[in-house]
């Protein structure tokens, strides 16, 4: 649909923290937020970690007249903690599960049972049709040993080939959330290089809130020191990015953060900032004449920096692979293991000379006790290779996806004319489109 | 892009049936498929059921000639299965797992094992660019008694939502696969009402193949006719689905199937049959004027039809709920019991007294039996409680987004003029748009 108009949109996102009985304050910290969204009135809000359903629909209740519009995301055994209001109406939804998202074992991260995944919902904006989408990845618990890496590299991959893949009939994107990356990190970069989103933090002009937009910082009382070692004041770890399309143009005009206490409140919203944007939207200017050529090269330095990008990925992928596989190969050995136990107790029961002569039978509460764990090790051991061999196929599924999306844009690395000082503007191979290595953009 | 040309591809799709060990005749098939493959150079091949990816591998050396582009989609412990083979580069690929695929327990059907999901390739034909999907739903073991139905209802929802939301770019979308539903099933209607899709067998004027376009028939040596009861000569659950664009318009030249034998073979390539279908697409023809009182009579129709299968899909996800609410309610009781027996065994091991005056103590061996018993059980029921927590959650997240759905689509409605004999061409309120139900078409 055209876009006549000039629009401008407020956006807000948070990450609540919000575990019931287990976050600080939890119950005040909703009522403050509720407050705060009721009274600012913010045109789109993401919410990430509103793990409650009862929380969520106590917010509904309460910005019942300010935000009429909105959906909660169900995923995984608990989560997937993403909610979206909106003053505009929401037509359509869409939620993407991502395929890797930790280990069921590690319960005290819990992540697994989050069941991390990116929601979309469309909203019209006047004209516009907007695509919003509201995500979590997968926490950092350390930096310097992040055994979760390929998992959220995994996810930064499955971010962005969903958010490309889903917003070509969109006229402007806007995507929030905790993305647990810095701005830095290969994830970040993978997601912002291949669907040419933007970052408000890094676009506006106009900017206020905690120093380098941090997110995560020292000065908030529910953070410990302890968990931001190195970064000595903080991390930027939460995210409002936005691209427009071939139609609109899209602009930050300002950014703000929250910077750990709130005047007359005890305590702050949750223990990461908040986070709002003020995006505003135009008919697209078509380029000058003559910018062509300038263009192109940009694009040909952009897919080049993409396959980099993309190769560092892999490398990453590859690693998690051979870290998936020696789990695996661990747990069949220990089942083979126990399986050969149950199986030389049994002889032993069975036919007692085996037991070489010992003076006592075979005792038979050892004899139940030993069975009992060699049947646990077993069933263990056979969930354990189930989940391995799933985490392998889909790490498997997404290194094979990238090594085919490497090969397309190295081909169209070739269809632009080299940046030679005496090359004319040469024409690419039929076929090829040498300024589209976005198809959406 | 914009499309200038007329082109043609012909479309292959089969479910390959390719259990390793299990199947019948499975090398030998994959040669048929192969050597039929190489020599008849289909555009677009899609396949279901390789389970094994050395299968894959072994026909991607074989047609590395006739479709030097390929992909294999990776999922679930198994699968997914689903393989693409293309006379054109695949520039890009995207899997879709469905949250819903059965249950673990039931390994005998192995569907949950697969990990059944939607495959996407974005390839190049001429200057068209074309979504092809594959896919291969949860298949249908009883149909008097199905309880897979809201999972597989789940998955054409998903499947809808996938299709509509990441071909706003294409110019033409080509479906094939095992949807394991019959023409009029409620997941069909829901697929086909809310995508757009056609079907080809219903589009062409030229078929060649079984009875009704049937593609698990009686007639083939594979299957045994007490799987088709209540069908006597067969069922049509294999599809090759397209349509086009507001740029490009697609036909289906013509439509076959295979008939159960091959002649100069001993039997058939798969327990299914295959199809090939021959689709045209040419740029799109702008309709006359004075069509569009019509067409959006037409369309107020499509949306109030589209509104029904959606309330019938809410209905039939509400009785997984129920189903899946019940279940998590017996294995809570049944770990509750086994926790209490537990308590109550230590209990009496503890103190004599309450072995109520009987002769003989507490037997060693009974008690440690009962332990390990009472364990098995607990360890058992809390497996399953998360897995149908699990499985809840994403029943109740497809019903929301159906609601939502509903609720989009009837506003949709009163934006419709009513379709009264006297009623006047009347514009729609500002803002809507009313052939645009479906946002791609």
């Amino acid at each position: 649909m055209a876009n006549t108009d000039t629009a401008s949109v407020r956006v807000f996102s948070l990450n609540c923290w919000g575990i019931r009985y287990l976050s600080k304050h939890c119950p005040q910290r909703y009522a403050m937020i509720g407050d705060l969204l009721s009274k600012e009135e913010h045109d789109i809000v993401l919410l990430q970690e509103v793990w409650s359903e009862k929380d969520f629909l106590n917010l509904k209740k309460k910005l019942a007249c300010s935000h009429p519009h909105c959906h909660y995301f169900k995923s995984g055994v608990i989560g997937s903690g993403l909610a979206i209001f909106c003053k505009h109406r929401i037509h359509d939804t869409f939620l993407y599960r991502y395929s890797l998202n930790g280990y069921p074992y590690m319960a005290h991260h819990g992540d697994w049972f989050g069941g991390k995944a990116v929601g979309m919902a469309v909203i019209k904006i006047g004209s516009m049709t907007a695509n919003v989408y509201v995500t979590h990845l997968h926490a950092e618990y350390c930096r310097e040993k992040d055994s979760y890496l390929p998992h959220r590299v995994v996810q930064a991959w499955e971010l962005q080939q969903f958010i490309r893949h889903t917003s070509a009939g969109a006229d402007v994107v806007i995507v929030g959330g905790d993305l647990n990356m810095h701005p830095q990190d290969l994830g970040n970069r993978l997601l912002r290089a291949y669907t040419g989103l933007r970052d408000s933090y890094l676009e506006t002009a106009n900017f206020d809130g905690c120093e380098d937009g941090m997110t995560l910082i020292a000065d908030n009382p529910f953070i410990s020191k302890k968990e931001l070692v190195p970064f000595e004041k903080g991390i930027r770890i939460d995210y409002i990015l936005f691209k427009g399309s071939s139609k609109t143009d899209m602009h930050c005009d300002s950014m703000s953060t929250t910077k750990g206490s709130i005047p007359d409140h005890p305590f702050p919203y949750s223990d990461h900032e908040a986070l709002t944007a003020e995006l505003r939207m135009e008919p697209h200017t078509p380029t000058e004449p003559g910018h062509d050529k300038k263009s192109m090269d940009q694009d040909s330095g952009k897919v080049a920096e993409l396959v980099d990008i993309l190769t560092e990925a892999r490398t990453e992928v590859k690693v998690g692979l051979h870290c998936a596989e020696r789990m695996r190969y661990t747990a069949t050995r220990t089942g083979i293991m126990g399986l050969a136990l149950l199986f030389l107790e049994l002889a032993i029961a069975a036919v007692p000379w085996l037991a070489l002569g010992a003076e006592q039978p075979f005792p038979r509460t050892s004899f139940y006790l030993l069975a009992a764990l060699c049947c646990a090790i077993l069933l263990t051991t056979f969930l354990l290779y189930i989940f391995y061999t799933m985490e392998l196929k889909s790490l498997q599924g997404a290194e094979d996806q990238m090594r085919l999306a490497v090969g397309s844009l190295q081909e169209k690395l070739r269809g632009f004319p080299l940046p030679q000082p005496y090359s004319t503007h040469r024409k690419p191979p039929e076929g090829q489109e040498p300024s589209a290595f976005d198809p959406e953009e």
